[in-house]
């Protein structure tokens, strides 16, 4: 078995690496001057089942084309074959048409994966379940559910509840809720007209409890941070969020800076650069 | 027919659906807060035989994802045929196993491009002929060298002779040659060991005349420039260059106004951006 790195999340694939006590391939992923990638594979790969560790977080053009690339060289190469571990796979919100003429993105990448050469596919919680369905190769779907749960379950809340922040969260809240036997409530948003703020009316009884929030993708952190608000200002006692997928877009570290969010809790499928470092942010990894 | 455009070059694209008397497609590509593209077609392609203009030049990732997310977003609704119009097409370099396990992304994106959907290509001056081969749609391939022809043709050079600056660019050279009336010479560069400066021979006679050179890709201008300083240290009275690609990536432009070159002439497949813009550097268009 033999593991390669893109430059999406090298520190998560030498993590996996090392867990599984192997060395991570010989590889270069580097840039021409005009920006166009050059992959290097620096040693033999024949006859090797080979695994490609590359979320396609932003950059996602950039990270998706080193994948399809790196593949391709594989490929070439004679590995026997080829899984692309996509912790994070991009694209995935865009996964039905929401209105006429719309691509399906998510749709398309899998058959660029596919065509790229991949034999297999491993994935964490698809923002979509239906996406396992956009391959005709085997994908495993592993949930960050468990990872989630264990560190809340260490953490000993009292009187805990776990909330979802959409009608869309809700089977997530549910697994998260049952390992730490707890119940849920739900955050039902409502926009009674258009260019009217949304209503947030809240499905369950939070009054004095610890909110746990859950959600798969955390990206500009408008949803999470409005629904925090609106816990606490219904008498919730605490409110701790996590996710799977840290995006954390455009402003969301300020809203999770000024949001009365105690913690936010996610996984390392996507780093974190500088900016999005946080003291109220705590990483847990899916290597293991 | 429709045409649309996505954002590597919409003044080409304007400019050729002007000569076509048709106006662009109404749509929009631009980007969620995490960098993710976003297409939306604003008409009815219903049964259209559609053309999308997309050279696929640096960012090359980006605008290349952006022509497969607009053929897939055109497909879905229902468009008759797609034809993508590549005027540039990246990663043309990485055409054949250089060495042992590298990738042949020209392949790749071949591949990428027929799985989105198009029903056919368009392109111009591929960097290798073969990259046809690549596809199993149609390729249309379309030369620079009679735009190229018919400038230098109208500036009535005394004495001209064409040089190709390596021994690839040869049938180029003489092509341009054919159409100018005019003899060719060769730079042959040779690196009698590794580490060691290049020798440029130069094959023909190139005294007091007026030297036109021609490429496909001028990128970093590294040899187009040395060429140009060996020609005139050999005794050339002058030295024009062309090409049909003006990539001009890195010290691009600052090797070549420090150059001997008297005047560059490009054509317009590629969009000059501010910073790559030169009084010495002509832009012809390929619209018509
Ligand atoms: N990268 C993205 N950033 C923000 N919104 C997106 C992104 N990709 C897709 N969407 C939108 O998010 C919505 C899908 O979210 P959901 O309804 O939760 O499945 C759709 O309206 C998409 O247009
Ligand atoms: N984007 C690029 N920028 C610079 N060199 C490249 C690029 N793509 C491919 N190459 C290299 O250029 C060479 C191909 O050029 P040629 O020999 O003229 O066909 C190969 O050695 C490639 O590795």
């Amino acid at each position: 078995m033999k593991i390669f790195t893109g430059n999406a999340n090298p520190a998560l694939a030498a993590e996996i690496a090392e867990y599984l006590g192997v060395n991570l391939g010989q590889a270069q992923v580097s840039r021409f001057s005009d920006g166009e990638i050059v992959v290097k594979i620096n040693e033999s790969v024949r006859g090797a089942d080979v695994f490609v560790i590359q979320p396609t977080c932003s950059p996602a053009n950039d990270h998706l084309m080193e994948l399809l690339i790196m593949i391709d060289a594989l490929r070439r190469a004679s590995a026997r074959r080829i899984t692309a571990v996509i912790p994070y796979y991009g694209y995935a919100r865009q996964d039905r048409k929401a209105r006429g003429r719309d691509p399906i993105t998510a749709k398309l990448v899998a058959n660029l994966i596919t065509v790229g050469g991949a034999r297999r596919v491993m994935t964490m919680d698809l923002h979509a379940g239906q996406i396992q369905g956009f391959f005709d190769i085997p994908v495993d779907h592993l949930p960050g559910v468990p990872i989630l749960a264990e560190y809340f379950r260490n953490k000993n809340l009292e009187n805990a509840i776990v909330v979802s922040p959409d009608l869309g969260g809700v089977t997530r809240a549910r697994a998260l809720a049952d390992r730490l036997g707890s119940a849920i409530a739900i955050i039902d948003k409502r926009r009674p007209e258009p260019n009217v703020a949304e209503i947030m009316n809240i499905i369950g009884d939070i009054e004095g409890k610890t909110v746990i929030m859950i959600d798969d993708i955390i990206d500009t952190a408008g949803t999470i941070t409005l629904g925090a608000q609106a816990l606490i200002e219904r008498g919730a006692k605490e409110v701790y969020a996590c996710c799977t997928h840290p995006v954390l877009s455009g402003p969301a570290i300020s809203r999770i800076e000024n949001s009365p969010i105690k913690e936010l809790v996610v996984t390392n499928t996507i780093p974190l650069s500088e900016e999005k470092r946080s003291n109220k942010i705590k990483v847990l990894s899916v290597a293991p």
